[in-house]
């Protein structure tokens, strides 16, 4: 039996229920910035078996616990192991970016995919939430996640990663029945793999569409909008996850905000470029938000990260289903006592927004 | 004297006047993707080199024109010449982006830089814009243009390309003083280059704010707006270019487009994940458009470029003012008989649009 938990106040934001402060987890938060993180990558000896060894995610995924005072956890992992687990092949050169072996481009090569087996290959991953939800004793709770179907293709067509990721692109207007095939068996695997990670303790979960900013308003919603809603619908079916807080997270696509919200989802994460209560007002009420500090302050000093972090709450104002986070993940070069000047920051001015 | 001008379709659009069709220009229409340019390109030994000939830069404006009945010839020519001028030392490594030997980091760096001398190290655009401008013989107009002060900033700061300029960034929100110094120098630079350019032969005017929507909506006007505020401002007080029309492009800023119509530009380039009719009712009939057609669509089919361009054609709808453009550079890899399809669909759809 699952501790009790001893701070819910990610999830109660999540419900937009109040809370006594502004709750605050960062998106990479278990990451390169960390010396114990790294010293963990070097003892693992690569990312692969980092990511791939259930001790080592756990490791990872607790350090910034230890550090600073954050109301959840984000399972350590990647965003590419569901193509991982069908079989194309994934690596880090150099620690530069991702790249697949099997690039999946033919017709043959989209037919050929299937849902990968969640206590087969992807079985480390729910084996990683089991450890990681047992050492967390209840602490916060604990978020599951995966890349959403069009990110997760952008990098299958392209073979890895891409400033347009044109070649996806082209297979949506050259043979859009083939895209739409690829997407839907990418939709029903991120369903049946944030299943298994609720099933195995996640607490709460979250979509990655860090590439869905890449295209036009149309096809934004034929292509990537349409398989988050699938996915979402697919949740809301399960006895695992229909009463788990879904946040969907689509970088550079503030002005689908609304839309997003359609999709029932509980919360939405929101980029830096986005005005907080401007989308407040376009999904009135009906989501929480996540977000949305420019990473880039974090290299700022201390007062300014403070000040600047202020002005997002303000943005967002007293109103309950504010989850405090970056825009987008953190950097390798930001120095961890500034994670700690942001944190205490936002509990503290989260507490004087409500007046208590 | 110049030629009478034969092809006004460009500048009507601008001023919003009708016009028998939709012109059309391409961004980069002059660039790698034509054998013509990379035979140009190699004999004139290096990029530099070949922007910095005027025989060659001229050659390189006209080719696309030879090709396509485009309805306007941009300069060729960097976007980081001004710095270049100013003495930070550009050079492109293999191919490879720009890079500066001497970027600017220090106050001394900032307080060091002064306007350069247009008929001096910038002299050879200038020169180029006359020997364009009198190669046309009036066929088409030539557009002259600048990086935005916040552009060059970007990368005379960070000394080369970034994912997210976040040199710059800090040294806005540490040192705001000492940014807004830097980019005043850089606003006066870019004023007085157009203006130049203007005097040369110039007939348009561009300004490319590519990195602009890098910042979250406050930065945003602190430091990108404000300062092609402030260009536009001075090119309407100066007698060379107080009647010429003036175009602002900031890379995934859709959302000031109204904003940026108050500088009192007249027209705005816009980014593929803008929808044009929700722009147009934001900007209500202040400015003309440009765009918007997403790059990869040049890699699909020849029908896919027809629909997609008659989709965003549609989206405008039959009012003046559009001129049509991708919503950001053509890449290296399209196929120019691609670029022909595409300039000779939107003439004629343009044609039924008007039901002419």
């Amino acid at each position: 039996m699952p501790d009790v938990l001893k701070n819910d106040r990610f999830l109660r934001a999540l419900r937009r229920e109040p809370t006594d402060t502004t709750p605050i987890w960062v998106m990479r938060q278990a990451g390169r910035y960390l010396p114990e993180y790294r010293a963990t990558r070097a003892r693992a000896g690569s990312f692969m078996a980092l990511a791939q060894t259930p001790e080592f995610a756990c490791e990872a995924t607790l350090q910034p616990l230890e550090r600073f005072e954050l109301d959840a956890a984000i399972l350590f992992s990647d965003i590419l192991t569901i193509p991982d687990a069908m079989g194309l092949g994934l690596s880090f050169a150099n620690g530069e970016g991702p790249q697949f072996a099997h690039p999946v481009r033919s017709a043959a090569d989209i037919a050929g995919l299937a849902v990968p087996d969640m206590d087969g290959k992807l079985r480390y991953v729910m084996d990683a939430v089991r450890l990681i939800r047992r050492e967390l004793h209840g602490r916060v709770p604990l978020i599951g996640f995966s890349g959403s179907p069009w990110t997760l293709a952008c990098y299958m067509v392209e073979g890895q990663g891409s400033r347009d990721f044109a070649t996806l692109k082209a297979l949506c207007w050259n043979a859009p029945k083939l895209a739409h095939q690829l997407l839907d068996t990418l939709a029903r695997s991120v369903a049946a793999y944030l299943i298994a990670q609720a099933a195995a303790g996640a607490q709460a979960l979250m979509v990655f569409d860090t590439w869905g900013g890449l295209l036009g308003p149309a096809p934004f919603r034929e292509f990537s909008l349409r398989y988050m809603a699938q996915v979402v619908a697919a949740l809301k079916a399960n006895a695992h996850t229909r009463d788990l807080p879904a946040i969907l997270f689509s970088k550079g696509a503030g002005q689908h905000a609304a839309t997003l919200a359609d999709t029932g989802c509980a919360g939405i994460g929101l980029d830096w470029t986005t005005d907080l209560a401007e989308i407040r007002a376009a999904v009135a009420g009906r989501v929480a938000l996540q977000g949305n500090l420019d990473p880039a302050v974090m290299l700022a000093s201390p007062d300014v990260i403070r000040r600047e972090a202020r002005a997002v709450m303000d943005s967002y104002g007293n109103h309950p289903g504010h989850i405090f986070n970056l825009g987008h993940g953190i950097t390798p070069d930001v120095d961890p006592d500034h994670v700690k000047v942001l944190v205490d920051e936002v509990h503290a001015y989260g507490r004087t927004l409500r007046g208590s």
